[in-house]
């Protein structure tokens, strides 16, 4: 018999100043989101910003890490004053903070003379922690306990996420389908609830406005593990919009 | 004499599941962080991203709002049966979720003969809130105690913040000023941690390496509420670079 998988819960935390700012717009929630639902039905249920502070930091580190099953951090772990996150976590799980031998031979090997204390810093981090390499910029992410430290540049992010897979427990896949169409929300508000309430404990449905390509309409957004669930709630939906004689968009 | 302005703080909670799903990118932190400071001199410092449901928008409330000077919130305050947002507030502060008299008659204005159910849920609130007008789509947004409900879809709720701004109190303006430098971080880490200790209280130094239009560089942002301090420290950064011979970039 195949072992069922269970629910796996994930929250993001985002470390920086920059994102609380404005000047920086965060990219990593959304990539990670489906990444995670895709390749591992992993969901995300919650996501904190907080600045470069290190209380707030361990607060919500300890926080997080008691409630779900993985948090993920995003930034803070370069070379300079501000990078306070393997710091803020050692003290969090009252680990020592000191060089990683695997990650200081990385970095070490990577910037060869170059290697000068701000980048040896990057090799610092809780003791036992384990290593996410980096094939972009050598410098690694970590995981210690349920809690994984990766990058705040995406694109290095992204280029991670491969060796990440190894550390996180697969759960269920969120499957999901849309329906867009040609009305706005308060029309099909009613049935849609109907609807909600007939498959309340299987499925989610979202609704959407838009306004886009000069068109006004609504996405209804419907998510489930169960496969049966979702097409047969699709098919209510579509006849809640038929019913009331609502033109459908297709492709969006 | 002229009174000084306190520090305001504020923090936003998103509420949507279409934005932990990865769905859809969040657009209205960097604009009201923006916003919120070049207009009032308030600081947003924490942000949380919570699903449609209730014990998680009501924990969240009650925190923040103890927390910061303002919570805002965006999401979940329109017809359909996932928009639960002014019935969570409602019952975070134990107020009476009811139809807001003022709110009733500005939609049953705008929606005349099409003046559904749906529709005037949108102005249910907690009994004693004052309402954000919303110029462009009617439904208003509300305040109670020191939290803000606002609608998620960014057009929105850019046309409403001119209308928000009568119930915040003005706070500290943050300036900033930017240097961009064709370096890696590493080479300045340490001056920038000397300019950093220099300026201990009065600015906040960020190092921000990025790789566009081909450049491979980093900005360093400084930002206070001092503009003296700022201009100083701004001396202070060109000096760690020139001294270094690191070209400067203009413009970014």
């Amino acid at each position: 018999m195949v072992k069922k998988n269970k629910k796996i819960s994930c929250a993001i935390l985002i470390i920086g100043n920059e994102i609380l700012s404005g000047r920086t717009k965060d990219q990593n929630v959304s990539y990670l989101a489906s990444w995670l639902n895709n390749n591992l039905g992993i969901k995300i249920e919650e996501v904190r910003i907080v600045p470069d502070v290190e209380k707030k930091i361990i607060d919500s580190v300890l926080h997080l890490s008691k409630n779900y099953n993985y948090v993920l951090t995003t930034g803070g772990i370069g070379p300079t004053h501000d990078d306070i996150t393997a710091k803020s976590v050692s003290k969090a799980f009252k680990k020592k903070y000191s060089y990683h031998k695997e990650a200081f031979a990385i970095l070490k090997k990577y910037y060869g003379k170059k290697f000068d204390d701000p980048r040896k810093k990057m090799s610092k981090m809780p003791k036992g922690s384990k290593l996410i390499h980096n094939p972009s910029s050598a410098a690694p992410g970590f995981i210690i306990k349920n809690v994984i430290c990766l990058p705040g540049v995406p694109s290095i992010l992204k280029s991670m996420t491969n060796n990440l897979r190894q550390f996180l427990k697969p759960g269920i896949k969120i499957y999901s389908l849309t329906v867009s169409a040609q009305t706005v929300e308060s029309k099909i508000a009613k049935g849609l609830e109907a609807v909600q309430k007939k498959y309340k404990r299987f499925v989610e449905i979202g609704s959407y406005p838009f306004f886009r390509l000069g068109r006004i309409g609504v996405s209804v957004v419907i998510r489930s593990s169960n496969k049966n669930s979702l097409q047969s709630c699709h098919k209510d939906i579509i006849k809640v919009i038929k019913n009331k004689k609502i033109k459908m968009f297709k492709g969006i």
